[in-house]
């Protein structure tokens, strides 16, 4: 079959890979309908991770199930589901508390790679959501968005806690600040302001409900913020960048009482301790985001077409298209990436 | 009068001072029926916060109001009173919100200084809360705890998301942990581990309703704390220390999607941003305690005597024995000195 590997930096290519099997009687394969190419695969193919072997990428996806393993009993073939970028057993402490992406026996999501024709999935049972039925094509790629880029944007304002009458500032207009604003949106936030500089990407997220746009970075931008909010800073900040920059910003614009939900990969060690987090009482929450704790309660509204993530689709490739498809991302002429195998 | 003054690293003296008088007229002036002097009073005095000129010092009290401002409405001449180490209008859109050491007129709590007979006392319709009725002279020590101590604890416990079931970690057994402890408690946390080395302050501890101790420090804490918790780490972790080391030691002994509760001032500009932080789904939330957001809900238990946090004062000096007060905080053969003028 057809897959992904890294070899270095600017280095992923198409190649012939072997057919993955069930290595656990808790895993499935399945036939991926979409994977998608995430901003963290781009952090080793730009060089800033280090690739110390040929790796298989991608662990976003949806797929068809082939097979699965003597122990799943909750998924069986020929169902459409939907994964994580964790595999989880869904059943420990910590998933029953709402945080699966820190599941006890948590596992990468797709080991063989999902930008593939075909895909092995570890604790099936636990990872895998499946539709009722079959979707129609047109909503696969809302439904691949949910296996990441919503649920972790979903999961950054969570975090944040915005909600009704809140206002929230979304650092970031990348694919997971964009799905940020839809969920602050669905959450009922009142002003939701959306930092970032690209055009098309901004005219996305007024769309999807951002009611302010920030384009000043740093000081400038805890000004702005402050202007747009009375004075006090928002209640609600998702953090989607990941620098050290970005997580200052969002913790100076967060008001006395706010939360910052921080769901950007930290790029730095450290983050501010004193002013502002600690004397201007701000939460700062976040980290991988429990995307399958959230894909039953999202998944209607996609099914509905009420919330509509796959729009931060902006690019679409085939296997062979994906190498073409990494360097458009990295290059900052795509938002992000469908891969159709 | 008599009153406190701070000249420098240890040189704090009890000296002859002005009366004071109203200032603003939504001033009140108290007479001090107790005082106390807090951690934080020792960072300058030990030279870690340097003193540019004579500061009068306290900012924790209990009292007797004698005379109020011309704009002062809920508060009258005979009440017994209650304050906290802000001044808060109480009325404004961060305090409404529960966030009142963060009052967009927040001021210093007593800026004559609480160690003294009298004290000026700003926004004190904001900031004071009368008892009914003068209370009895043996539960003054425990109305004093709750105008900083016994709320910062509470704070801490609140921001660690401390409640029914959960499983909390008090880091610091000064007089702030102490009260921590006693919040998670009240909270209804089903262990609740003290983290400390005083063998009297660890009696207390447990006589407030700890079911465990941790004595090691650093990496062999966090182990000691997984041993006691089935592996995981703990839900909820009260900071109330302030120290880098002890910072990163609260956010490596909570379980994934735990919280940690910063009430230690924090003597670091910076705290991990990624590891454990971010990647075990820790939040982080504290600051300074909003302390008048708490004391109506806490007053009850008090004056009931179900919680007794005035057992955290274990010396007594009247105002001429206030620089034998800070000289046995600061070498730590005293937990919390109370000041009865």
């Amino acid at each position: 079959m057809r897959g992904t590997m890294l070899y270095g930096p600017r280095d992923v290519r198409s190649e012939e890979r072997p057919y993955p099997t069930i290595v656990e009687p808790t895993d499935a394969i399945i036939r991926l309908s979409a994977a998608c190419v995430c901003g963290s695969d781009l952090w080793p193919y730009r060089g800033a991770d280090p690739v110390t072997q040929p790796t298989p990428m991608g662990h976003e996806y949806v797929g068809i199930v082939e097979e699965v393993g003597s122990e799943v009993r909750l998924i069986e073939p020929g169902q459409f589901v939907v994964g994580s970028f964790f595999a989880s057993d869904n059943t420990c402490e910590i998933c029953r508390a709402g945080y699966q992406s820190s599941c006890i026996h948590r596992q990468p999501g797709a080991p063989t790679g999902s930008q593939a024709e075909y895909a092995r999935i570890p604790l099936a049972d636990g990872t895998l959501v499946a539709t009722p039925g079959l979707p129609p094509e047109d909503l696969i790629p809302s439904l691949l968005a949910a296996s990441d880029v919503l649920g972790t944007g979903w999961f950054g304002a969570v975090a944040a806690e915005a909600g009704p009458g809140k206002t929230v500032a979304v650092v970031g207009d990348g694919a997971v600040g964009l799905c940020g604003v839809i969920a602050a949106k669905r959450l009922g936030a009142e002003q939701i302001i959306i930092m970032g500089r690209h055009d098309e990407r901004i005219a996305l997220a007024k769309e999807f409900g951002a009611t302010d746009v920030v384009q000043e970075r740093g000081d400038e931008a805890v000004e702005r913020v402050r202007e747009l909010t009375d004075g006090f800073g928002v209640h609600s900040v998702l953090e989607c960048v990941g620098h050290g920059a970005s997580t200052e910003t969002a913790i100076g614009i967060a008001r006395p009482g706010g939360a910052v939900g921080r769901v950007g990969v930290p790029q730095e060690e450290t983050m501010p301790a004193s002013l502002p987090a600690f004397f201007g009482n701000v939460t700062i929450g976040g980290g991988p985001a429990p995307v399958r704790a959230y894909i039953e309660e999202l998944l209607p509204d996609v099914l509905d077409g009420k919330i509509e993530p796959g729009k931060v689709f902006d690019k679409t490739v085939g296997l062979d298209g994906v190498p073409e498809g990494y360097r458009a991302m990295a290059d900052r002429e795509s938002i992000k990436v469908i891969v159709q195998p």
